[in-house]
């Protein structure tokens, strides 16, 4: 996605963070020109300031050649928060003044949250709204057509488009969108872990709003569907809590239920890896075909995998939409429903997604990988000596690369 | 799209008018391959005139080698409805004796708003001709499927190509297809305020004439669907007004239909701002997958936000073809159907997509915005002192740049 | 497509013939690379030739290094057909000593007519094949859904992708796929008239061939439908005649029956001028975008313009099949069906088409065409003199040219 | 797919495993840049290890740099299993110590059957994982919409973008995921015989341990729809076994079940001998259309084709979940069912892809193909003699280029 010269990481530090929205191919052209690392931070400053007059430029007088995202104070509150000390950023926007102003020192701090949770809040709006649009007005007779606004497959294309389009919002943060997809990337891609939770919050968060203005949205539609302040919990007939978390079918045990997002979140992962892997010659390089393809899968895993308990895969999807939907009334239920269900979509996608990135990992990929260490990648767990060793390597290597 | 060579705007004149259809990308390369802004006046001129003999060419005798575009008349007509003194044009093609002939130099005075005129019509012919067949054919037997010619999904299918094949013809206007969209690119993008009349007449012409041939198209259908010459409006059974211009479901309060129509236009700013931000990492630079995202983004809100109201989004889309249809003979009730909500799908795609648009440059967008000015932006309201300065500053640049 | 180097025209030529599969882009390539058109045929001709032993190989001792496709023979032979001397061709392969085998001669010789023969066998195949599909399971209850297989919808998708992979198939042509487009690309793009003939007796030829094998796939499921050699035209109930060629709506007048083809055929035309037009900023140039445009293209036209009269758009896609199905045994009536409709899809097309490029030519295009000359291109049509000298002009250069 | 740098197989080789993967154009660019094949091993070894010390390390000690994937021992194992003697792997990972580890061999050493395997198992898992969802939730009310979750549609979705997705895993291996393309690879693309069992094996094993995790996954509601342990084949009412395998049409004779098969495959190979063809004018060189190409081509034959014989098209598909229904449980019907109509899906794809590429290759292909050899390719058959000198000459070059 980035080219080399736009985004201002030193160039020792591989763009961790955008391993599933970016290619990796353009670094290597940043290795080949860049001599050193060092001469990277004294590139031409002399850009050229002729911008609305700011009121707050007076604290730039003597530094107006500062990279405003590598000052002190900035590094220091995005690694307290987890970040990598530079922000991802276009690196003349970065030099501009504009960068001074409070909010958009903020904006620096904050931009991988801001960006995971745009990019969740687009994906439930359109994977929500699709299920809203489709359940409301099943079977309405008045509709072009004759048969409401929508069949099943509306929904494969909402939550299809909705990821597709979430991954281009949030570009600037690798547009992970799922925690399970951020957990198997710090375990299986070298995403250092203390990224997790404030991605983890932000999408979370993400959710939980979009689903709140999808209820906003439709709301006087439930009215009409359910009754003036009446909301219910599947298997309710007329019950519309399914269209902000997932219920299962009723006849599916628990551990058909369990394995039903085992195993679609194992597809996920396995062909994320796959699309990302970039010495899989099945998949083209400085190509921009990932978002599309992830349209096809997310669609695919919605027409094969979304009947038993609707494709949750992701915590933040289920989860965060559930707690919206609890908070605005729709009672107990949506926890309890389908036997205490909504566990399962927050513990099945992680265990699920670790498998099949294990699998890709075993059988496919030859990159860095714990799962390419001896005993593959065991050992780490069954020789504590072992473990505490790589441990150690792997924070000296963050150390020097500023990572901390 | 177009390679830094072809186009030929002086270098220092940022294609503003091609926002939505260009990438910034080749112009890069423009910048670095020019010594001089001014010695681009200066290129070959030397190019061989071998087509047919014209008869007007006896008026580029001794100036065979102006740059017809740059002619002053042209200029002067150009800067008169607002466009950029020079218009959009293949360099090679600008040079040709054939843009002597009345006709072309007509053609390339008005260039966008023909392009934008064009769009429009094709967006609206696939647009409210999906409608017209899924509708006029409702449950016909004798279809193949024996269930009608197509179902809900068509239109979904019909609006999200209409635009995306409308934006590859509208290529040279920038492809708004939509005062809201040209509106906030004059909010958000520095897209100049005088561009706006001659392209919000441009759009709404286009849908009235789409929406007209639409019409003529299917008159059979509906005086069979309707019984001959007779016209009604939703929610009369039968109504067949809904082709051309959206009608709001009964049971939605007027707040719910203002929300409705605010949602689905902020999303549409917001995700197209994503698409057309070169500093998004999430967002290929050289390649061209803006239309197919746009067909995604519009087959989504048909999906997701296309039930309460029709997502009209779009003042000339839902105007033009209301005002077309009043004109043969649909009557009053277009205007008073629903509550005279005919104002709403006027009124919030211009607020909906402002505030999708402010959304964006708060917390993600980097670059020259009025949100990254201070007070984020509203210093401009506040204070009229600033946002005087502001304006001459702005005034000053154009000057300069010879777009006035 | 293809790159500068691969294809053997001179470079003097233009690829007229690939008007509609190959962007122009890497000819500009091209002409930067070479520096006289004349060194062109002596490049180095010493590759290996170190394949299987052929027996013809004799006739090849002292001339192993001429171009095949450049032989005496071959020039007038293809230049008798209407075709260019020269065929568009791998340049290494055309060196190769297996040109040199009597069939790969015809297959050289014959090269554009092969090529869309059998593209428009492979959109045949798929887009009766839909029909048959959808048509004759319709409503079949033990199908996986319950409905049969496939809805309306389906016929879109198999028109829209059929069009596409027959354009992969037939790029060596140009892949126009519609007499109709041919005839545009003479009348507006510089494609010679002789070229149309061979076109033609092809794309009809490959629509007769192609319905026939979609005939012989579904016979015994007509019969089941129909019972054993009845075969039945529209209206009767249980007709299967419209599985090959298009019947209209039973509610349409002559003339409506008329626009509604002439709208749908200027769609189509003024679209693919848009998407083949280098000089449109919408338009990617170097990208390989046209073929899945054309899908979406033709899906719209069949889901916003396909109810009424079936969207033939296309005399071969129509009469082709049509003369098929007369040929098997659906007697006299898929001539007099609709009140002789049979002829609309024949003569429509090639009007509606015409006003199609017209428009584009008259409001956006701005490169070579009879639109762009004096009059608006009608000084031909009414100044006699005028028309004989272009016309002699265009001959002499394409004597020049080598292309008779 | 793959850059001319990262892939080690010698130059002289051309990389026919990934003839329906890869594009050949970076080869060129290979070849222009490597003055002999010979110093090709002798490129730049001095890459940092830095990773994490791994204990089996000291096997490496003096030859840190040898590229593990051409050890002897390697080669000998890859020969033996039909394959290259190298194996198609990014060269920065082959020099890593991490492929010393006992498992990392295995892997190099059985690169492409795994690459086979789960694509096709991605395959199957999309494809059996559609019907299931469409067969078994057939005409559910709770479903959103109120008809069931997905109608036939969705089974041309899920086969063609699990196709898609696994031509993307399966990019080490070519992608073929069919033992009939393999095949005909072998016969008409130089593809070495020697390579087709352990394709085959893989291919097979694939849809078998595919279609058990859809049975898996599905084994709830499979007991729920026909009642717990039942298992039955149509046409029994409810049966499941269509889920995993094909199952024709009543009213088919033999002949017309062949002819179905044999029909869809031959279109199969035929569009996908013209979409990896380097010479076609209509397909794009550089670009990475294929997988996107093959939905359309799959999502086709599934609307045009799908409904007489469920377009099976492939041994490995039928097959492979054939026998994995026998297995669990679904009785000697699965293959008495529609009168032995077994092995029609086992014999029909090999003769249909056959006849396909025989047919792209005589009137189309100008390149390297056996119809491209006297007679046509029948002096092999008629000419014993001839035969032997091509297969002996064929034997020669294999060996020249270490290819056994």
């Amino acid at each position: 996605m980035a080219t080399a010269k736009e985004i201002s990481y030193p160039p020792e530090d591989p763009p961790k963070t955008h391993d599933f929205a970016s290619d990796d191919e353009p670094r290597h052209i940043e290795f080949a020109h860049t001599q050193s690392p060092h001469d990277h931070s004294q590139h031409d400053h002399s850009l050229p300031i002729t911008e609305i007059p700011t009121a707050s430029s007076t604290n730039t007088n003597g530094t107006a050649h500062v990279s405003h995202k590598s000052s002190s104070t900035l590094r220091r509150t995005r690694s307290a928060l987890g970040l990598h000390p530079e922000a991802p950023l276009d690196e003349d926007h970065d030099h501009h003044e504009r960068q001074t102003l409070w909010w958009s020192r903020v904006r620096i701090a904050l931009r991988e949250p801001f960006a995971e949770f745009w990019g969740v809040v687009i994906m439930i709006l359109f994977g929500d709204g699709s299920v809203a649009q489709v359940l409301l007005s099943t079977g309405q007779a008045t509709a072009p057509g004759g048969n409401g606004f929508g069949a099943y497959q509306s929904i494969s294309w909402g939550w299809g488009l909705g990821v597709m389009l979430g991954v281009y919002v949030a570009g600037d943060s690798g547009a992970y969108l799922n925690p399970a997809i951020t957990f198997c990337s710090c375990l299986f891609r070298q995403l250092p872990w203390r990224r997790f939770p404030v991605y983890f919050i932000a999408q979370v968060l993400g959710a939980f709003v979009g689903s709140g203005i999808v209820y906003a949205n439709y709301i006087s539609a439930i009215d009409f569907a359910e009754g003036h302040g009446i909301r219910t919990v599947p298997p309710a007939p007329n019950a519309t809590a399914g269209i902000f978390c997932t219920y299962p079918q009723a006849f599916l045990t628990k551990s058909s239920q369990f394995f039903s997002e085992f195993i679609a979140s194992a597809i996920l992962m396995f062909v994320i890896f796959a699309l990302k892997d970039p010495s899989n010659n099945g998949v083209g390089k400085s190509d921009k075909w990932f978002p599309l393809c992830l349209f096809f899968l997310i669609f695919g895993l919605g027409a094969c995998f979304g009947w038993e308990t609707g494709y949750a895969i992701n915590l933040a999807r289920d989860f965060g939409p559930r707690l919206m939907s609890y908070a605005v009334g729709y009672g107990s239920e949506v926890w309890s429903a389908g036997g205490y269900y909504f566990w399962i979509p927050m513990v099945a996608p992680f265990l699920g997604c670790a498998f099949g990135g294990f699998l890709y990992d075993l059988f496919i990929f030859t990159g860095p990988s714990p799962v390419n260490t001896p005993w593959m990648g065991f050992k780490h767990i069954f020789s504590p000596a072992y473990a505490r060793r790589a441990r150690r390597e792997r924070h000296r290597k963050a150390k020097e690369e500023g990572m901390v």
